[in-house]
C-alpha cells in the first residue's frame, strides 16, 4: 500500500467525521510516526490533510523532504518561523478551507497550546480529542500491510544475523563488555543498510541486569560474566524497528536463577499458545501474570507491544483494565516476559511475532544463551 | 547545590503562587528533565512536590530509583497501574492535600488528558499553564550552579579528548566511514565513564552534509572524503550533555565552499564578540542572520541553545520575535552557525560556551578540520 492509498483512507474517515483539515506534528518535543507512515518524510515536519483529498507537508528541512517525502504540496516550515499556528494559517489559505469548518489538531496538543490555537483561529472549529484522527491512524498502523510485512521479513533477517553474530562473539570472547556488544550492534546495523537502532541498546551485565531498563543503558563494564546478563536491542530498516532481548546465563547459577529462567521460557510458550486471530491482548497478558503469580513473582512491565515505525505502538499486550485490543492478522508485536531481582539479577526473553491468516509466526530468533 | 536545595526554591515559589501540590511527569511520550534535576532520578517517573516542603517520587522501576534518587518518599508507579491520575490520588492522600487547593500539572499535558484530570479530580483546582512551574524550573535550570559547572568542566575535557582523537584518526585513515566515526564516539564515551551520547550522532559525508540533520543520522558510507563533511555529537556525563560539531573540509574546495567555511567561522567570532552578561539572545542571533544575509545566504536553524540535562534547553539563541532571553553568568550554551546547500554540501561550526562573571569561556575545542 502506497502513501497515497494510506492518505485516501484518512480522507474517507475525515469526510465521514466532518473534519475539513487535519494537522499532524512531529518535532523534538512530540514525535508522531504518522507523518512518516503517510508521506515517507522521516520527521521534523507538520502535515496537513485536506478532506478534498490533498496533502500539504511543511518540513523543517526542505532538502530532506524533497528526497524522502511523497505528498501533493511542500512549504518550508522556516517560512513560518517554525510556528505551527502560522503554518496552519498558510494551510487554510492554501486549501481555501471554508470558514466555520472543523480543523482537527493532534490529541497530544498541550492544554495551553490548545487554548492559544482556539484563540488565534476564531474562524474555525478546533477539534482536539482522544478518539480522533490520531487513534484512527494508530488503528490502521496496528495492522501491517503487505509492503510493511515484506520490510519486516528483511528486517528480521538482519536482526537474526546480528543475534547469531553476537552469540558467536560472546562465546569466543570477542565481545567482552556492555559497550562492545552495543557498539557492535550499531556498526553492524549500518553495514546491513539499516537506518540505525530503534532505541538505545540496553546491555546490562550480571551486576546491573536487575533494572527493567538498565541505567545507564550500557557502560564499559563486563558483559556476560557469571550470572544473568540482558541485551535488549532493535534495528531500524526503512523506518521500522525490530525489538528483541537476549539473556546470557553463565553458570553456575543459583536454584532461584534457574527457576526464573525456566519461568520466563514457559511464559513465552504460554503466551504463544494464545496468539490467535481475535484473541484479547489483555487475556494473553493476564495468563502470564497468573503463571508468575503462582510462583510468587511478578513482572513489572507489560507482556509485549506492537512494533513498527515506533518501538512501542498498538497493540499493547498488557493486563490493564482499559486494554480492549484484540489480535488480528497483520499485527506484528513482541512477546517479552521478564523477571528482575536486585540479588539474582534479571532475565527477559523477547521475540517479534507476526500473526498471519495461518497463525502466529516467530520472526526473530532471540534466545536464552547458556554459557 | 544539592537536590534538596533546588526543591526548596520551588517550594518557596509554590507558596508564593498558592500551589499546594505540583506534579512532574517523565515518560516515553513526554520527557521532562526536571525530575532528574530535582531528585537525581534518571527518568520514567512522576514527581509530586508538596508546598509543605516534601517530595514524593513515583518511579516505574523501584530498584533504579533506590540507587539514584534523592527524595522524601518513594511509591512504586506499578502500584497504580502506571496511571498518573491514580498516582495523583495517592499523592493527595499521602500529603493530606486540603480539598479545594490548587494542583499544578505539567504544561505539556494534552488537552484531552487535562479534561479527564479535571473531571476525575473534582475536589481540587487543576492548574495547567504555560508560565507555571515548568517555566520556573526552566528559568532556574538555565543558570548552572557550581556543581553543574564542575560537571561541565569534566564533560568538556572528555569531549575535547574525543574531538582530538577523531581528528587524529580521520587524518591517519583509521576512521573511514560515518559509522566508524559515530561508533568510535559511542565507545569512547563509555570508556571515559560517560552515560552515553546526548542525541544520535550525526555523521554526514560530503554527499549528505547538505541536511541540517542528516537522515539517516549515520550510515556505512565514506566520511571526510572530498568536499565538506559534518560530525555533530555530544556525550553525557552525570546527566549533562555536551554538543559540538566538527566540519571536515577536504580539498580542493570550490570557491563557494571556501566562502561558506569563512562565513561560518566569521559568524562564530561575531557571535562570541556579543556574548556578555545581559546581552539579549535575540540580538546575537540577528547579528549572525545579518552577516549571512549580506552574503545572500541564510541559516535554516537557530544560532545556538542552552545545554544541560537536555540537549536543547533555555536559553535559545534565536531571532524569533518572542525570544526575550538575556544572557547571564552561569549559562552554558552552544554557538553553531551553519550553512547548507544541496550542491556545495553543508558546514557547521559549534562549540559550548560558559558565561562567567569574567566573560565568555569556550569550553570545547571543536574545529573546522582541513584535510
Amino acid at each position: 500500500m502506497g502513501f497515497a492509498e494510506r492518505r485516501k483512507k484518512l480522507y474517507e474517515w475525515m469526510n465521514a467525521e466532518g473534519i475539513a483539515l487535519a494537522m499532524f506534528q512531529d518535532n523534538e518535543e512530540r514525535r508522531d510516526a504518522a507523518i512518516r507512515w503517510l508521506t515517507g518524510q522521516p520527521g521534523d515536519a507538520l502535515l496537513f490533510l485536506s478532506a478534498d483529498g490533498k496533502a500539504l507537508l511543511v518540513p523543517w528541512d526542505m532538502n530532506v523532504a524533497r528526497l524522502y517525502s511523497s505528498c501533493d504540496f511542500l512549504l518550508p516550515f522556516t517560512d513560518y518561523a517554525l510556528d505551527p499556528l502560522r503554518a496552519m494559517e498558510a494551510a487554510t489559505a492554501h486549501f481555501k478551507t471554508p470558514a466555520g469548518s472543523k480543523i482537527e489538531i493532534p490529541s497530544s496538543t498541550p492544554y495551553p497550546d490548545f487554548l492559544q490555537t482556539v484563540d488565534k483561529t476564531p474562524n474555525f472549529d478546533i477539534i482536539c480529542r482522544r478518539d480522533g484522527i490520531r487513534s484512527e491512524v494508530e488503528r490502521l498502523r496496528a495492522v501491517k500491510d503487505d509492503d510493511e510485512i515484506r520490510v519486516y521479513r528483511t528486517l528480521s533477517e538482519f536482526t537474526n544475523k546480528i543475534i547469531d553474530a553476537i552469540e558467536k562473539n560472546v562465546r569466543d570472547g570477542t565481545l567482552k563488555t556492555e559497550a562492545d556488544a552495543a557498539v557492535f550492534i550499531e556498526f553492524e546495523a549500518r553495514v546491513l543498510g539499516c537506518e540505525g537502532t530503534g532505541f538505545t541498546t540496553l546491555a546490562a551485565g550480571a551486576e546491573r541486569s536487575f533494572g527493567i531498563h538498565a541505567f545507564p543503558p550500557y557502560t564499559a563494564a563486563a558483559f556476560a560474566g557469571p550470572g544473568l546478563s540482558i541485551l535488549d536491542f532493535g534495528v531500524v530498516y526503512r523506518g521500522y524497528t525490530s525489538d528483541v532481548t537476549m539473556t546470557f546465563a553463565r553458570g553456575p547459577l543459583s536454584k532461584r536463577q534457574e527457576t526464573r529462567l525456566a519461568l520466563v521460557a514457559d511464559a513465552f510458550e504460554l503466551a504463544m499458545s494464545k496468539v490467535k486471530d481475535g484473541a484479547p491482548c489483555r487475556n494473553i497478558a493476564q495468563s502470564v501474570d497468573g503463571l508468575f503469580k503462582k510462583a510468587r513473582l511478578s513482572m513489572p512491565h507489560g507482556l509485549g507491544h506492537g512494533i513498527g515505525l515506533q518501538p512501542h505502538e498498538q497493540p499493547f499486550l498488557r493486563s490493564r483494565a482499559d486494554n480492549e485490543w484484540k489480535l488480528a492478522p497483520g499485527m506484528i508485536f513482541t512477546i517479552e516476559p521478564g523477571l528482575y531481582d536486585p540479588v539474582e539479577g534479571g532475565c527477559r526473553f523477547e521475540n517479534d511475532i507476526l500473526l498471519t491468516e495461518n497463525g502466529a509466526e516467530i520472526l526473530t530468533r532471540s534466545k536464552i544463551v547458556r554459557l
